[in-house]
């Protein structure tokens, strides 16, 4: 038997006591103590929940004995009795957890009534029609919610006598009809439940607490838990509160309001408002609501008195409030408030304007906001009010949205583009051999991959929206159209890709341009004094790293040289590279790969003039590079069968052997990274001549360029030892040559376990430390993304056998003890070590808090992440203050 | 300049100083301590040679000084002089290291020669012949070893004197000979290395100390310790030592004798004497040298001193000797001793024999035995006495070796297994579907994959020999031939393979069985005594189960049930299970598979009666067991390219899409392990049915069974909190069937970087932890075994960036480092907990020393290395002794 406290009337209750009185009674309680009208009321505790499913959903006989002591004391309060023929007091029964699950649990309105308190209502209200109306409403919710009978029932009736009567509403029913109604509802619970509606109100109390605490398991509680990773085992209270009467006529109402608009955030009451009605009438929309300003024009008094309550509950609450009230006979009641949910856009306006308003410090305004969220801002983006429904839905594997007309192949792409057409590149999977398409796309969508998919890393590199996995589709290149289902969508045709949700919409859906109002502006601003933690881009191109600069980076965390590669008209001598079948032969077409490269970073380093820049020498295994393998063997296949022995099958032949002496079972811990810069140090060589030329072209300009040269897939403290020493090397021939001076630092991704165990060997080689977060959430859990992604990692996350998806909010326990370890092994062997994070984590606002405690130097995300990733810092900023201060 | 003493005289050093004095050095000096015949002389130690090359290989003035002083002691202790005309001092100058490097380095042997010495030796002695006899082989090995004059020039110029006067050797050469020998050879250096050679012997001293410094980097000695994995910077020390003469007639000599046969272990004086010769002759070649028991029967006094010196050195150092001697006239000089090289099976009967003669206790015949010699005597061996030339070499991947016919494809191996031949089979690589080949070959042998390949992981669960990776191989398979360079090998051609070495012989080539001798059951008889560690193997059949019992094996310690899977007749039942497209399909697959697992288990159980028996449920990818996906690719390509469009190609295609649905771009990474447990339950639970149904089956029998139950790749504890609660769920379920009671443990695999770092969570949901490090060695190191052996690993360890191959030892700083935190976390958690390992590191003797030193309560091996593993337990438990003794 539980010994704590089980009840709280609302003047027991506090502000803070949210996890137990739930966040409705919590706010109840906390108004009821500022002394504003709140009809009275008490909660049954989250605890008394969990109880009851403890004791094998009962209910027991200490709960009942203190709520009714409770159900005594509101009697006193109120001066009526409950179950009482004269005054009888009716109740509201509603559900309240910690998290807010709007309309996802049950309510029960005017409990207490019953054939005879029904007439006493009348008699002391002097209002019989209005007593029956919360009769039969109270029957009708009942009804539903504890016994379960089907709405449509009741519904039926109210339809035929409204036709009946020739009433427009249920409200304009005439007192005879209102007789009807309640004796057709009585004959529905006598019919479909019998004996089920007890007229004792001491047993419907009991039975709605009930109700209540089984809505907690429903099927909609449970799937929105699901969704939104609310724990199962919080419970919910119950909030047991004297009615207030909107329904008592044209001097009566209820409403729902904001303190502000929730989706622009402009300062002025947003809300709608139902004359002689109780609250469910507002939600359920059989009657229009009106604007909120109607109440205004009606009766300016009360309005008055609305307004100035919602200043109060604002200015306590420091942000935009979302409040029930009812008026009952003129007299204003508060019946919930909460903190309103609103747009990215509002959040930012509303936090502030809070600020100029003095409601709220910059602090303050800067915890409030969800970085998360702000993607929202950043991109091109769907207009929600327009969606039309989706066609399918793929993995949002890169962030926006882009309209075009559908093609299947990349030549089809750029010879489109170039004409100024817009289009979406549609293919099962890219390769290497794709991007020009990529580049003339507005978006790409694919059937087939993962996140990490060669579409997806290509996509966002560039900043466009892009779909992988989209499996729904059945795509026939030959035939020029693609199937989801039935609907056929052809070459040409427009469709519109949603790379932040994953869904593709068939035709052009409206988008709206990223926003970026001076109030986020000021947003970053303030955000930027707080914080601690450096916020750099990972950025390949001049494009990004110009988006970059933008959006705030200081500096690039990570700079890809694969994508440079990858170019069109790069990728031929690159091909020539790996197919080299002697030094010398590399050796020319690295020569001509050289003055690529060096253009290239003279771009990027001219762009950041000042700020760090950190290039990856090459990471990904050659054979990424080649032509696709399965393709190539159905060719030589075909060849073969048509017995067509020439040239074509011969070279194709021999690209296939060297495909095979290339390629890998497991690619993603095959040869790449430093792997290739051991075995072909020429490779190495090359990129960091370029760099070194660009910066010494950069200094004749008198710009002042920071590189930093980052070796990956570092295991083994002598790899980094010996690639050290090859820059080095390269980097002194350079100076000896050009006889320039300039500075730069070697260090390494840390993306393998064996780096983070033996990182105090590795730093005595590395100036800086650069966490490749994906590749060592990928080693540290044994999980390729790529496939995980598509296969069993939904299944794990849906089925809480992983409590997130770890490549995307950074898993601490594992990999972040692993990255704790690293820091802390680092720094202990060289205390001025460098340590950021480039892995994708560096834009998720969780593992930036995480990033900024184990106190990481920056951390360096996508273009569009920054602004998410500066305010993400200046949280884990404040938060830690915070902690301290505690 | 160094401060420490750089010169030893022999006097001086001791028997523990090899680091400093070299390994021949310290015997010499510890040989003079005891008192033995010992010609006097120092030694230049080691540090000296790394300062020499510190110094940019100067000798410093302070070396020659101190050098020069202790000649002086040497000419006081012999009472000849160095470069004196009456009595002069010859001197050997004799390289010596740390390591023995036999051969690898230079000796000069008569230094102090010159035209005046040699006229004073010949006075001396009243022998001019044997004089000039000694200043000619001076001349020669100077102008080689100092001069790098060609040994050739000389060579051409003894062999046209011995025809000028028809001596059959060069000691029948009469003195005016030897005065012709003398002054052409003087040519010779005049000609080909001008002034080359000194009078002066001084100078002779240093310039004969600055080649064996040299000598240290000679290509030869460089390749040595490559091959050997010896330091390239220990150095080596300089012998400097009175010369006795060998030859100076037939009352003198030299030879080289084992105090047993390092062949068999015998305890009989075994080696080699020449009369009138010196060191290098025996060695040369140019003399055959006579068996030790000729000086016997000539000089039976000295052969009995030498006899009773061998006894001396033997019992002095423990161990069997091998001895360099000179008898000068009469009298036995020691000019070297030093542990004698043994093959697998000498090692251990030497070890076992002289524990019996009281010359070694029993842990230091233990600790004598290199466990890793062993594995010569575990398996079939080709006959190195009888081996040709080998015509190809792969990756040694299952050791062993096998003769036998070639044929090129399951079928026909089959086929010809059953008339009863012997077959070896050869494919480019193996499928499941040839696993009834396998089963009927005598090896296996591919051109393709590394030592985890299909091929590889079959041949070593079934204990056959198998070379994998042999790229010199073209085979074409339908023209039933396979070409190695212009070779051609026929189908039905007799090969032989050596699974050990890796190495391909054509032809039948003589092997020898494996050699179990009482003294090595002896020796394992004293390992159990001592070791702390059990002793597992990992079997899946009842053929491993016996021969690990029969090796000693204490249980198993990794039953893998995925080849249970792949043979023949279950693979269509396992491919139905996995195509079905119902739940209801793959039951009824299922419970077609639940016999047989059973029966499969209750045979391994009985073989284990009383024994525990480590089941691992399913591990590899569901794909695994489908057909290759190239060949269906081609061969559904070919289909279409015919227009063949019936069944056939709509069959095939079908099975293309599952394959594609499961195919992944990261195996090793991707749905495997207990994902596949999670996500299809109904497989585990099948597993764990049969297991416990074949326990209660035993049981009848009363045969005691202990299963372990083990789920596989494990990176959360929500995985194995899951599956652990699924397992119990089965067993109550048989429990409660069959109304038996069983007990069982279930545990996990720790194979990824996550289960180490959250091993104290894991531990909760665990009775024991296997380490499988061949997995967690791949994730920690982010290296795809299959792809790094045949890529970058060899580059690796060759270019030293790489101590060794991890897969092979254990890399301790890394993965070991998490199996240690991994053992603390869980012990932490449950002090019970049990530990083994099951990768294949625990089948080896450093991985071994280590994982008792973690504590670790058993390790498991492939049967064949039980015994291997029983020893290394033993030294390990020794080890430990010894380090906590000092």
């Amino acid at each position: 038997m539980s010994k704590s406290k089980q009840i709280y009337m609302f003047a027991e209750g506090k502000a803070d006591m949210k996890k137990l009185l739930g966040g409705k009674g919590a706010n109840l309680a906390d108004m009821t103590r500022l002394g504003l009208p709140v009809p009275p009321g008490f909660i049954i505790t989250t605890e008394s929940c969990s109880d009851y499913y403890r004791h094998g959903e009962v209910i027991t006989g200490e709960l009942k004995q203190v709520v009714f002591q409770a159900l005594a004391q509101l009697e006193q309060q109120t001066g009526k009795v409950f179950g009482g023929e004269e005054t009888p007091l009716l109740l509201s029964v509603r559900s309240g957890a910690y998290y807010s699950m709007p309309g996802m649990m049950d309510t029960i309105l005017n409990l207490g009534l019953n054939d005879r308190t029904v007439e006493g209502l009348a008699r002391q209200t002097g209002n019989r029609r209005f007593a029956l109306d919360c009769y039969r409403r109270f029957l009708q919710m009942y009804s539903d919610v504890v016994l379960k009978i089907g709405r449509y029932h009741f519904e039926r009736v109210l339809d035929n006598l409204k036709k009946t009567y020739g009433a427009a509403s249920t409200q304009d029913l005439p007192e005879e009809g209102w007789e009807k109604v309640l004796q057709r509802f009585k004959d529905i619970v006598e019919k479909e439940a019998p004996g089920g509606f007890p007229q004792d109100p001491y047993r419907q109390l009991i039975e709605a607490m009930r109700a209540v605490f089984a809505s907690w398991n429903n099927d909609r509680a449970v799937v929105y838990r699901k969704l939104n990773r609310i724990p199962d085992d919080l419970g919910t209270a119950v909030n047991i509160q004297t009615m207030g009467f909107g329904n008592m006529g044209e001097d009566s109402g209820t409403g729902v309001a904001f303190t502000r608009n929730p989706s622009t955030g402009e300062k002025k009451l947003y809300g709608e408002f139902l004359f002689d009605a109780q609250g469910e009438d507002v939600v359920a929309g059989s009657r229009t609501p009106l604007p909120i300003s109607v109440l205004q024009d009606k009766n300016p008094q009360v309005y008055g008195q609305f307004t100035l309550l919602c200043d109060i509950l604002e200015k306590h609450y420091g942000d935009m409030q979302d409040i029930e009230f009812t008026i009952e006979k003129g007299v204003l009641y508060i019946l919930q408030t909460r903190t309103g949910k609103r747009t990215a856009g509002a959040a930012i306006k509303i936090a502030v304007d809070l600020v100029g308003e003095g409601k709220s410090s910059k602090e303050e305004a800067l915890l409030r906001i969800d970085p998360a969220q702000l993607v929202q801002l950043l991109h091109r983006r769907i207009d929600l009010s327009q969606t039309p429904e989706a066609m399918a839905k793929g993995l949002p594997a890169s962030p926006g949205a882009a309209s075009g007309k559908v093609v299947f192949d990349a030549d089809a792409a750029e010879d489109k583009g170039q004409e100024g057409q817009k289009v979406i590149l549609v293919r099962s999977e890219t390769t290497p051999d794709d991007i020009h398409g990529i580049v003339a796309a507005q978006g790409v969508l694919t059937s087939r991959g993962g996140v990490t998919s060669h579409a997806a890393v290509v996509a966002r590199g560039m900043g466009k929206p892009c779909i992988t996995g989209c499996d729904a589709l059945r795509i026939d290149p030959r035939g020029a159209f693609f199937q989801v289902g039935d609907r056929v969508i052809n070459e040409g045709d427009v469709i519109t890709i949603d790379g932040t949700s994953g869904n593709v919409y068939a035709g052009e859906v409206p988008l709206i341009p990223p926003l970026l109002s001076s109030e986020f502006k000021q947003l970053l601003c303030w955000a930027d004094e707080v914080r601690t933690l450096q916020v750099r881009a990972n950025a390949d191109t001049l494009k990004d790293a110009r988006k970059a600069r933008e959006f705030g980076a200081e500096g690039i965390g990570l700079c890809r040289t694969e994508h440079m590669f990858m170019e069109t008209e790069r990728l031929p001598l690159v091909q020539e590279m790996i197919l080299a079948e002697t030094v010398e032969e590399r050796a020319a077409a690295l020569n001509r790969l050289l003055p690529i490269q060096q253009a290239d970073f003279e771009l990027i380093f001219r762009e950041m003039a000042g700020f760090p820049v950190n290039i990856r020498l090459l990471d990904p295994p050659l054979h990424e590079f080649l032509p696709d393998k399965e393709e190539l063997l159905v060719q030589v296949a075909c060849l073969k069968e048509r017995d067509e022995r020439g040239e074509e099958l011969q070279s194709k032949e021999r690209l296939l052997t060297k495909l095979r002496s290339l390629s890998e079972q497991n690619p993603m811990l095959g040869h790449r990274g430093c792997r290739i810069g051991l075995v072909y140090p020429e490779i190495y060589r090359m990129q960091v001549r370029a760099i070194c030329q660009a910066v010494v072209s950069l200094q004749q300009e008198t710009i002042t360029v920071k590189p930093e040269i980052m070796i990956p897939l570092v295991g083994h403290f002598r790899e980094l030892e010996i690639m050290r020493e090859i820059v080095l090397e390269e980097a002194s021939r350079v100076k000896e040559e050009t006889a320039a001076r300039f500075d730069f630092t070697v260090g390494t991704m840390i993306e393998l376990p064996r780096a983070c165990v033996t990182a105090g060997e590795i730093a005595r080689y590395a100036d800086f430390f650069s966490f490749g977060t994906n590749d060592l959430t990928q080693t540290t859990f044994g999980f390729s993304r790529d496939d995980a992604e598509g296969k069993f990692l939904p299944f794990y996350v849906q089925n809480k056998i992983l409590p997130e998806n770890p490549f995307i909010v950074l898993d601490r326990e594992g990999v972040g003890s692993l990255m704790n370890q690293a820091v802390r092994a680092g720094r202990s062997e060289k205390p001025t070590l460098k340590a950021g994070i480039c892995g994708e984590h560096g834009g998720d606002p969780g593992s930036i808090e995480f990033c900024h405690r184990i106190g990481l130097d920056y951390v360096s995300c996508s273009p569009f992440r920054v602004p998410i990733a500066r305010l993400a810092a200046a949280q884990a900023a404040l938060g830690k203050r915070s902690e301290q201060e505690l």
